[in-house]
C-alpha cells in the first residue's frame, strides 16, 4: 500500500468533544493524583508508549469516570484529567481533545459495576500473543493469577467488519468489547492489545503488568514444549494472597516514577 | 576469512565531496531543527545506532533534500545539515564529509514526489527478517497499518551483484532501490536494513519506530503458529486514522530527546 | 475468572507476626550492610522486581538468620533487617510486617548446615523454564557451574495440592522445598521462580545472576538444535575457579548501586 | 551437584605474578587511553559484564601488550594497564593480580603478527549459539563481514579433556585456541563466548559489538526458516569498505563513555 499523501478520515482519534453533561462534585485530590501517578508508572514500565490509557470510576458518582486528555501518559499532570460519563461523553473537557477510544472505558464500567480502573495497553508480548490463530493468554505464574484459564480475544471483525481501524471508536464497538468481560479481568484485543480491570487503580496497573509478564513467559515457554498452566484453583489463590500486596510493587514504582520527573 | 591487514577499497562510505550545485534558498530555521530533532530521536528510540540516517525534501526546492553530513545521528547538530541535489551531489558540504548511501534519499524523492521524508535504517527485528528467504513483513498491529500487506525486499544481488558491500553507493542502485518503492511505503533491504518514507519527518519517524515493534511482533507470533494480519482495509484504515495522530508520539520524544541532552 | 471484588484470604503474603523468640547478639555492622547491599544488587541487575529477598544466615548464632522485613529489596536499608529463627519465627520485627515466604530461608538454612546465604526471585527466564513440562536448568557455560548437571523442579502440587497460591507459606512447605536442595545449589519452582544458596551472601548473588543468564542461554539454545551441556568435571571446575571470583562484579555492582542511589 | 563447602584449586583467575621480564619503552599516553577507554565502551555497549577483557600490541615493541590488571573492564584506568610478554608473563604488574586468561592475548599476538587488539568476551546472543552442535556463526549483514563463512568453534575437550573450567589458563591452550584464527578473525569457545581480533583497539571493539548483534539477528532468522548468509565476495566487500568507518561508532561511544563517567 502507498498511502504517503493520505490525509484524515472519518474520525480522528484525538476528539474535539463538546461538554454535554453536567460536571459532578469534584473527585478528590487524592484520586486524582494516584491516577496521574498511574499515567507515569504505566509508562516507565513498558505498558504503554505514547499510545495507552487508564480510567478511574468517580468516586462518589458511580456513572462517572476520570481519564486523561488525549496526550502521551508519562507527560499527564492533574489539569489534564477529563470526567466522563458512562456515553463517553466528556464533562469539562472545556475544548481540549480527549482519546477515541474512552468508549473502551464508558463501556466496561457500564457492564462491571466491580471494577473501579481500567487499563488499555499495547504492551509488548501481549500483542504477538493476540494475532496467533487459536492461541490464548493463559496464567502461568503466580503473580499473574487474574489472567485465569484463558483470556478471550476480541477480534473487532466481528462487530465492526473487516476494514476498521481497530480501535473502539464508539459505543458499539466498547459494548462488543465490554461483553468479553463478562467472567474475565483482562481480554486480548487482535492486532492491537488487551485491556485489563481492576477494583482499583493499584490493582488495575499491577495487573498490566504482570500480564505483559505473563504474556512474555507464555511465549517462551510454548516454544520449547507443552506447558504447565495454573490450575482454576491456583489462579484464584493467588489473585486473593498475592494481589493483596499490589501496595509494596506501587510504593517502588511511584518512588521511582517521582525520582524520574524531579 | 582473514581481514585484519585490509586497507579501504574503491568506494569509502564517508564522502570527501566538491560542491557541484547552487545553494537554494536557504531552508527555515524550523525544518533544520525538526530534522536535527529526528536524528536523536531514532537514536533514543533504538531505530539507528551510529549508523543510518534520515532525509527531509527542501521545502521550497523539491529538487533539494537536507541530510546530515558523515556522522553518528545522536550527535548531529543544526550546522551539520547538508544541502543535496537530486543527483546525490552535495551543495554546501564545504569539504566535510557526506554519507555514500545519499542515493537512497536522491532516487527516492526523485520517484515519489510525495514523499517528504526519508529513513534508513538496520533496525534489531528488521535486519532478522530481511534474511529470511520467502519471508515478507506485514502489518500485523494497527501502529503499523502502513507496512500494508507485504513490504518487498531489496535483494542487491539483482541489481549490484554477488560481490557488494550491500550499500547503496551509487545512482544505479539507488534507482533500483526507488523502484521498489512503487505502491510501498517501506521497503526491506536484504541483510541489510530497511527504508520507510513519509509525508513528513514525524510520519517517517513514526513509521521507522513502528515497523521495528511490527517486525518484533511478526516474529514472535510467527515462533507459535498461523499469523492472522490486517487485512488491506485494516492497514488503510490504520494509516489513515493512527497516523494522524504522530504529534503525539512526537511530542513525547522530542521531550525525552532534549532532556537527554540538555 | 473474574475476581475484582474479593477480597482476602487465610494467610495474607505481608505477616504481623509477634516477636517469639529472645534476640540474639547483635550480628555485625559489616553483615547487615551486605545485606542491605545485596538487596539493591539483586534489583539493579533484574533479578527481582517488588518480589524476591535475600537472606543470610546469623554470624554467631547458626540457628537464626537476617531477612528484611516486607518490601521491596531496592528500598531496603539497614533498619529493615529483621532476625529471625529457623522456624521462622520474627526476633525483633517489633510489630512490623515480614514476608510470608520467610519458611523458605528458614528450612534452607535449617536443612544445610554449610548455606551461608539464600536468594529466592522471579526472574525472566526462569520461570518460563520451570513450566515446561520435563524441562531441566542444566549448564551450559563457565559462569554457571553451579547450575550442574540438572536443577530439580519443585512442584508444589505434591506438598500442598492443586488449589495453592503457590507460595511458600509454612514451614511444611519449606520442608519439601528444602528437600530438593540435597546435592543442589539451585532449585527451580513450577510456576513461581527459583531459590539459589550459597556459603556468602556475594556466591549467592552472584549465582542468582548468573542463574538466569544459563537459563536465557539455555531457552535461546534449545530453539535452534541440540544442546551442548557442561560435563559434570566441567560444572565442578568451574564452580571452584569462577567462584572464588565473585569479589569482582560485587565491587562493580556495588559501586554501581551506590551510584543509582546517591 | 552441591558445592557450596568447596574452596579453591589449583589455578585461581586472579593470579600473583612476579614481574619476570625488563619492562619495554612505555607505550604512549594516547595507546593507553585508548584502551581504557576501550574496556568502558566494551561494557557500556553490553560486550563484557564485570568479566572479558581487550588488549592491544605495544606500539614499539611487537613482542608484548599491554592489557588491565584483573579486574571489571568498566573500572579500568590507566594505572591499571599492565604489560606482557607473549608468553604471557607480565612485566611490571608490581603485585598486583592479573587476568588468568592472559594467555589468549599472548598467543594470538603471537601466531597473527597482523593483529593489534584482541577482545575476549562472553556477549548475550555469541555464548547460545557456541553450544549449539552443529551451528556456526556466518556473517548475515553488512556490519558483520568480518565473521565470513563461518566462525570457527574452539571446543576446549580437544586440547584439555573433559573437566576443564573451561578457562585459556595455560600456554598449552591459550595455543591450542590461537591456531583457530588462521583465516578467521573470530573464533566462537563452546560454553564460554568468543575471541575477535582487529588490526586497531577500533577495529577489534567494533567487531566485538557487530558479532554479537549478528549472532542475535542470526539466531532469530533461524528460527523462522532458511537464512540468506553473505556470500564470500560480499563478506570481503563489507569488512573493506564499513570497517573503514570505526571512527564513526567510536566517537559516539567514546562520548557516551566519558559522559556516564562524569
Amino acid at each position: 500500500m502507498c498511502t504517503s499523501g493520505q490525509g484524515n478520515h472519518s474520525h480522528p482519534i484525538a476528539v474535539d468533544l463538546a461538554d454535554t453533561a453536567e460536571p459532578s462534585a469534584a473527585p478528590s485530590r487524592e484520586l486524582i493524583e494516584e491516577l496521574v501517578a498511574a499515567n507515569h508508572i504505566l509508562f516507565d514500565q513498558g505498558v504503554v508508549d505514547a499510545f495507552g490509557h487508564i480510567s478511574v470510576r468517580h468516586e462518589t458518582r458511580p456513572d462517572r469516570f476520570l481519564l486523561a486528555r488525549n496526550m502521551a501518559p508519562s507527560r499527564v499532570a492533574a489539569e489534564d484529567i477529563v470526567e466522563f460519563t458512562l456515553e463517553g461523553e466528556a464533562v469539562n473537557a472545556g475544548g481540549r481533545k480527549v482519546y477515541l477510544e474512552r468508549f473502551i472505558h464508558a463501556e466496561i464500567f457500564r457492564k462491571r459495576p466491580d471494577v473501579m480502573a481500567v487499563v488499555h495497553s499495547h504492551s509488548h508480548s501481549i500483542v504477538p500473543l493476540s494475532i496467533v490463530k487459536g492461541m490464548k493468554l493463559r496464567a502461568v505464574f503466580h503473580m499473574a493469577g487474574f489472567v485465569g484459564q484463558g483470556a478471550p480475544v476480541f477480534e473487532i471483525r466481528e462487530a465492526g467488519g473487516d476494514a476498521t481501524d481497530l480501535l473502539i471508536s464508539n459505543n458499539h464497538l466498547g459494548r462488543a468489547l465490554a461483553e468479553h468481560f463478562d467472567g474475565h479481568d483482562i481480554v486480548l484485543m487482535r492486532g492491537h492489545g488487551s485491556t485489563v480491570v481492576g477494583a482499583s487503580i493499584k490493582q488495575a496497573v499491577y495487573r498490566a503488568v504482570y500480564a505483559e509478564l505473563n504474556a512474555r513467559y507464555q511465549l517462551q515457554a510454548m516454544q520449547l514444549g507443552e506447558v504447565t498452566y495454573l490450575t482454576e484453583g491456583e489462579s484464584r489463590a493467588c489473585v486473593a494472597h498475592i494481589e493483596a500486596q499490589v501496595q509494596r510493587p506501587w510504593d517502588m514504582w511511584l518512588e521511582q516514577a517521582r525520582a524520574r520527573r524531579a
